[in-house]
């Protein structure tokens, strides 16, 4: 039996997919060659998970790869219509940025607590101006997103002394419903969103919601752009209504230099990098090497997508 | 009984002890008139912690105050030998900033990680540069410093997975002796000074010790700035023989305007405020009160200071 094609959709750098060589015919594609490979792979890799070009380049009904997998946690940059109703599965890097994101936002309270942006400053100034800081253990934070790189920023605050409520889009133990939601978020001393980006999330964080925030509540953006309504954050952040906002992700990445969003008042803006500690790439190749063994095997594979609802569902 | 007299050695704003009416008659002192009416005083309170007028004014062997309290955790802004000599009793703030100071260092340690301040420069330029970030969890630190706020910082890095290694003046269950810090410094990612300044700890952190530190090594003090040779410090950093520093603690505070701190590459300046967390002046006012009560009372003391050793001795 000739050894499966798997076409990978590369990024620079590429994977490091040696543990393969042998089992597999190694094909690589970038956007504009995507389309044309596709009918010929038995397997796509989108390493470059910044690219929404599985989705423009998914055939129809003609041949297909069976299994796709994506080097993110996210899935919304691949599921076209077609995708999802096709008998492709798909999997994804859950759990490999779990930890990272945690910490990220785990240091992204603490210097919105200790003020470090504003020590930064006052340094920049020369400025020697004492201020007093916000204790973390004892606040509240209403995590949105209930999936592994949720709870792991529930633990990981929890670990600090913060109380954290989850919501998730189904209530469940450990876990509220979305009925909950805008109760917690204006109890919540920090809001921090870590949701997947489907139908129902988009644009969530919107006028509205931060209008039942607290206006000393910090909003940290680990999820994905479009889950917020970037205008309706810039107006919170203006009018007052919320006290800061972090975000690591946006509707348009990179952020054009043009944009206004770099230089809001209380608004830290990151380059989508809070997952990505050293050695990120190699984890998420060597995950899928993992992966690709089961599935050459026959084996059930793990990660696996709920396309219709576009996320790993799963008990924790 | 007349009721005592208490000396407040002031500053802006004045401590709260409204408790205290009626149970004391409150003298306050500045710098300049210290010297005239510390022989009136039974008791101290140096409200001024930044002030070392007491070492300066205080009486040989005239009569003075049974009692110093000072609001802070260092006492050596206070100690004289004819202080330490004497039979009158010191107290300090032990409790009030082990928590606050033990999350302003996981704030920089978590912020130097993830490289927060080269993401706020980026946005400053409006520059979109991702950049892999350090995993702090199974990372290293070394804790100089075995008083409750050292142990606080240890329990909050061990609560973000790190693993973390105590040194304080002589080794116990759980502490190292001297005869492990360089050992232990040459081992740790993260080294962090939260050591009382005495005799034996000025300078501590010189030329020596930043050489045997490894070149990623960040180094945090929030104890005393004189526990730091500070050109040894910028020698090691502009060597690159350490990674990154953070000091919220100088040898001359407030820092001068002119002072070449200010713009050393890598280096974070902040001004003496890891402790200070909102209410922080209420709690300082408290925890007096509350001794001063026990004094008047006849009952001992907490938080006696070991005026030989320059810090309060205890079983942890």
């Amino acid at each position: 039996m000739p050894e499966p094609t798997l076409l990978v959709l590369d990024a620079d750098p590429p994977p490091r997919l040696g543990r393969l060589s042998g089992r597999a015919r190694v094909l690589h594609a970038d956007a504009h060659t995507l389309a044309d490979l596709l009918p010929l792979a038995d397997a796509l890799l989108v390493w470059d998970f910044t690219s929404d070009a599985v989705r423009r380049a998914w055939p129809g009904d003609g041949p297909r790869p069976r299994w796709v997998h994506t080097a993110s946690a996210g899935v919304d940059h691949l599921l076209c219509p077609e995708l999802v109703s096709s008998d492709t599965v798909v999997t994804n890097a859950r759990g490999v940025f779990d930890q990272p994101i945690a910490e990220y936002v785990a240091g992204l309270v603490l210097a919105f607590a200790k003020d470090l942006p504003g020590t930064l400053e006052s340094q920049r100034r020369r400025r020697w101006q004492h201020r007093e800081t916000v204790r973390v253990a004892g606040t509240r934070a209403t995590v949105v997103g209930s999936g592994p790189i949720g709870l792991a920023i529930a633990r990981t605050l929890e670990a600090l002394g913060v109380t954290v409520a989850v919501v998730g889009r189904t209530g469940r133990t450990g876990v509220h419903g979305p009925g909950d939601l805008d109760r917690l978020l204006a109890g919540a001393d920090w809001v921090v969103c870590a949701a997947p980006l489907t139908g129902e999330t988009r644009g969530m964080f919107d006028a509205a919601r931060f209008a039942v925030m607290r206006s000393s509540a910090r909003f940290i953006n680990v999820g994905r752009g479009p889950l917020v309504v970037e205008e309706d954050l810039v107006a919170a952040l203006g009018k007052g209504s919320i006290g800061g906002a972090a975000l690591d992700v946006f509707a348009h990445e990179p952020l054009p230099e043009q944009s206004p969003l770099w230089d809001v008042p209380g608004l830290v803006v990151s380059p989508h990098m809070s997952g990505d500690t050293v050695g990120w790439r190699d984890e998420l190749a060597a995950q899928f090497v993992d992966l690709y063994e089961r599935w050459a095997d026959g084996k059930p594979l793990a990660n696996v997508v709920d396309k219709k609802r576009g996320y790993v569902t799963g008990h924790d």
